[in-house]
């Protein structure tokens, strides 16, 4: 079998690090749904069909209870509206840690080009229900087709890839063995023989997110699994499903692969059992992986000092609008990213910097105001069918979004520039979904600046008036500062604001994307060229996937030996 | 001046880069104190008095006090009985911390390569005066000659120069810029033109320790540096003077190569002030090498959560004498490794473990007792010679070595198996010096395990008596696992021990050196090829030098930017 997933999968390897060496486009993973002939859409919705109302079954050890399937027991409901009644075992970690520990014997000895093809092996079998995925991605995070079939599969079976391949490299840069000799000043030798092995840490831990619970999970499991760890994965109460699956496969090939399936482990949780806190402080966890709020990132990293904790937490990301040769591109641009997913990934730009004197376009000068109206008008004109618009826009993740965007809708925050409506889904009745409100703030007002600062996830954005291309940049370094951010935007024709703009983001530490239009958005990262996160900001400590990420979740250990002769 | 540096230093930064690849013996730096012409063992000798009783110069900015030249108000006292009677600066933290990171601008945006090469000029500059720096390591750290000239100089520059190297090789991975094309379904090609920066964290603090301040010192010292950070070195109290010669050579290289001097500063301390934990907290330090307590370890874990820490602390070694195929070998080289610098080496082995049923030896059956006294027969004939031993012991640290040395001389922690006896130095009447006492230890006494596993930093030994091979593996994993290991050895012609050591190593994490004899020694680390420590165990969290120790030094900025044409 080990053998078979080698000559299958070694050379894809060797591609996806090429790719990672020169950060060029690729991917195995085909875009497009009907790419995946062996489950077509309609085959995908119908797997997932047959995982609702049924309990979701992984033999793990030390089986205690069942989370769900009723809301109240834990049980996830859809964005889409209705409850997925899927049950899944909950497990005593003081049983599940030991078992996961004892398994890794032979996941330890085996070589990192044995990991990592195995590795390959779970990511090509979910890559081969990818259909299946997205609408577990749909049904937990609320994503629209697309954007569910992108990052809630192929993209986030691409970042698994790639950490993968870079955690391969890693292993691979000490040499197994050297035969090491000295000449000595009186001619003679003298002689050592060194084998050097990679150790994994121990038991990672990976504590999902709702929103994007495998592409922000899979760098972590994959990182770790492929460096020899064994992985528990703490899926987010609402969003269990993806990552229940992934686990499920990955025992599968495991076991099939001659190692034992408990490497790979679930973890749902109790409503309110606070499963994340347990684990994430014990012993026996060496390795965390967190994606979600800023509050408990800064928890763990008080608390889980025993681990070397990885993050990816809130941000509010900002986009400057100082000047444009393509007004029109821009602003249909600027209309797609906003409402892409309602506005609810962790790159969404929230505030919109422009100048209150207005900015220069071909279309000739336009003041703030007219900038504001003719992206309100964008907005109409992409969202004006319900049907293209729920597919975009995706559900709201739940009420607390939905109250957010209320809130902005209602002035409260400031003027209404364009309000948000109500969209109704063609097969979703009870489905949450609202077009992005767009709230003017005024940077010079001290009630504006601390809205404007502070994260407001989901479809509410913020038109802000600055005094100059100056004042937007220093507003925007102030955010990334002190909030995080992943992604900063700009469009201008002037050299000297793209300048300010790099030093500015050079200094605080986060991804600049300048003049966008047309087929890519502020929001997407390439995977194997764009590294996601800096690690220097308060968005996170680490980015997908540097060598950063992977090379301190195993260790190196050597054995020196005299030979017999030299 | 930095194409000149290029030229002068590139090849030498490759040939190093190769080494650390192929793990292969290497060193640009001669292990003779004859080999530097420009200054012999005397000429050094003539440069280190020329500092006594004088201030050490160091024009660095918020100065609001001195401190020495008085033992009592912080001045160093040599092991070799004589205080130095040298002052150091004492500065400002909250002007000195402001004023470094001001001088960051430049050297941020100075490229890998050029930043490489001056820290490579500063390697140079040091190891001209290598003879200079031995003396300082012996009167600070009490080394003796041999050992100063080598960790005291010439091996910690090769630590520091692996560190340049590796740092170097790490920025390289992402390239600084790529095309990227992705070809869209419709036939056409999406361009984004991107660029990846290494941006440095901001300001690394070293803590440095009084046993090896530059050999432990220096990995993080140029890590951080030649990934673009600045770095302020606090020594420790009784070892100032190795790291302030660092400093300023460094301060004068950076100056002649046009960059603020203020990238690399000293931070003294007076009696008391404790410094370490002022700075280790402060948020302008993103980055902390600590060598040193596994209680100041532990601290620091805990509190310095703002920035990247790398500890390198406490060790309690053990060595496991199974069967030998050279018995007299054997015992030479223990004789001198348990004499070496006194046993004061973070890698010296504190526990011999011995089965009490005694060895298998190529001059027959040797009992424990046997064993145990050929030892000390052995120390006997090494250090017979007072001139000689006193060069091989080199002095003791301070009053709490000599403490030890006369509790376990006393007999109260176990019978004395070989006493310690005092030596007298040629030069130097009030050095203290003590060959090691080897106290009999039992395994199977609880008293005994609680002493063993204890560290015994100085020239102390244990020879333990244990059961089996077995029982001896368990006894020295428990010691890797619950106090840190730096190094496992052990004598033994049985292929079943040396694979149970192996599993055993593996597991919790340590290196193992097997049968050495001859010219090498437990306690030695080749620079480019062995990994001192391991991260694995508490003896450390890191190690020099591999690519976790300088990864995440610094971070990758990506601008993304729609290119005019395509």
């Amino acid at each position: 079998m080990l053998a078979d997933l080698t000559e299958r999968h070694s050379p894809l390897l060797g591609r996806a690090l090429e790719a990672v060496r020169s950060r060029e486009h690729w991917s195995p993973y085909p875009e497009a749904p009907d790419a995946y002939r062996e489950q077509d859409p309609a085959a995908g919705e119908r797997a997932f069909r047959r995982l609702l109302d049924t309990p979701f079954e992984l033999d793990q050890p030390g089986r205690d209870g069942t989370v769900g399937p009723s809301p109240a027991a834990g049980g996830e409901t859809s964005p889409y509206g209705f409850a997925l009644g899927i049950s899944y075992p909950h497990c005593d970690p003081a049983v599940l840690l030991p078992a996961m520990r004892a398994a890794t014997a032979d996941w330890r000895t085996a070589t990192p080009e044995e990991r990592a093809v195995v590795c390959a092996e779970i990511l090509a079998r979910i890559n081969a229900r990818s259909n299946e995925w997205a609408q577990a991605a749909m049904h937990t995070s609320g994503h629209g087709p697309v954007m569910a079939f992108h990052a809630g599969a192929v993209h986030a079976q691409d970042r698994g890839l790639e950490a993968v391949a870079v955690a391969l490299a890693e292993q691979m840069r000490i040499p197994a063995a050297v035969a090491w000799r000295k000449p000595l000043d009186d001619g003679r030798t003298f002689a050592l023989d060194k084998t050097f092995t990679a150790v994994p840490r121990g038991i990672g831990l990976v504590i999902g997110n709702s929103v994007f619970p495998t592409w922000n999970g899979y760098p972590g499991l994959f990182a770790s699994l492929a460096t020899g760890n064994a992985v528990l994965v703490k899926p987010h109460p609402q969003a269990v499903l993806p990552l229940a699956l992934t686990v499920r496969v990955a025992r599968e090939v495991l076991r099939d692969a001659g190692f034992p399936p408990d490497l790979v482990c679930l973890a749902a949780e109790h409503p309110g059992e606070r499963l994340a806190r347990r684990l994430a402080v014990d012993p026996e966890v060496r390795i965390v992986d967190y994606a979600g709020t800023t509050a408990f990132g800064a928890w763990l990293t008080a608390n889980a000092s025993q681990a070397r904790l990885f993050t990816a937490t809130s941000a509010v990301n900002s986009l400057l609008v100082e000047s444009t040769a393509g007004y029109r591109d821009m602003l249909a641009n600027l209309a797609f990213t906003l409402s892409l997913y309602s506005g609810q990934l962790c790159t969404s730009p929230q505030n919109l910097l422009i100048p209150r004197a207005g900015i220069a376009t071909d279309e000739g000068h336009k003041d703030y105001g007219e900038v504001v109206a003719d992206l309100g008008d964008a907005l109409d004109a992409l969202l004006a069918d319900d049907a293209r618009a729920a597919d975009i826009l995706g559900a709201l993740l739940g009420p607390q979004v939905r109250d957010r965007v209320e809130r902005a809708d209602s002035g409260r925050l400031g003027p209404v520039a364009h309000r948000s409506r109500a969209v109704r889904h063609p097969r979703f009745p009870d489905a949450v979904i609202r077009t992005p409100v767009v709230v003017s703030l005024d940077a010079s007002r001290a009630r504006d600046r601390a809205t404007l600062l502070s994260e407001w996830l989901g479809p509410v954005s913020f038109a802000v008036a600055v005094d100059s291309a100056d004042d937007g940049i220093a507003l925007l370094d102030r955010a990334v500062r002190e909030k995080g951010a992943l992604s900063v935007g700009a469009y201008t024709t002037s050299p000297e604001v793209e300048r300010a703009l790099e030093h500015a983001c050079a200094g605080s530490g986060v991804m600049l994307s300048l003049n966008l239009t047309g087929d890519w958005y502020i929001t997407q990262s390439a995977v194997y060229s764009d590294l996601h996160g800096t690690g220097l900001n308060p968005s996170g400590n680490s980015a997908y996937c540097d060598a950063a990420f992977v090379a301190d979740r195993f260790r190196t250990v050597t054995v020196r030996r005299a030979p017999d002769t030299v």
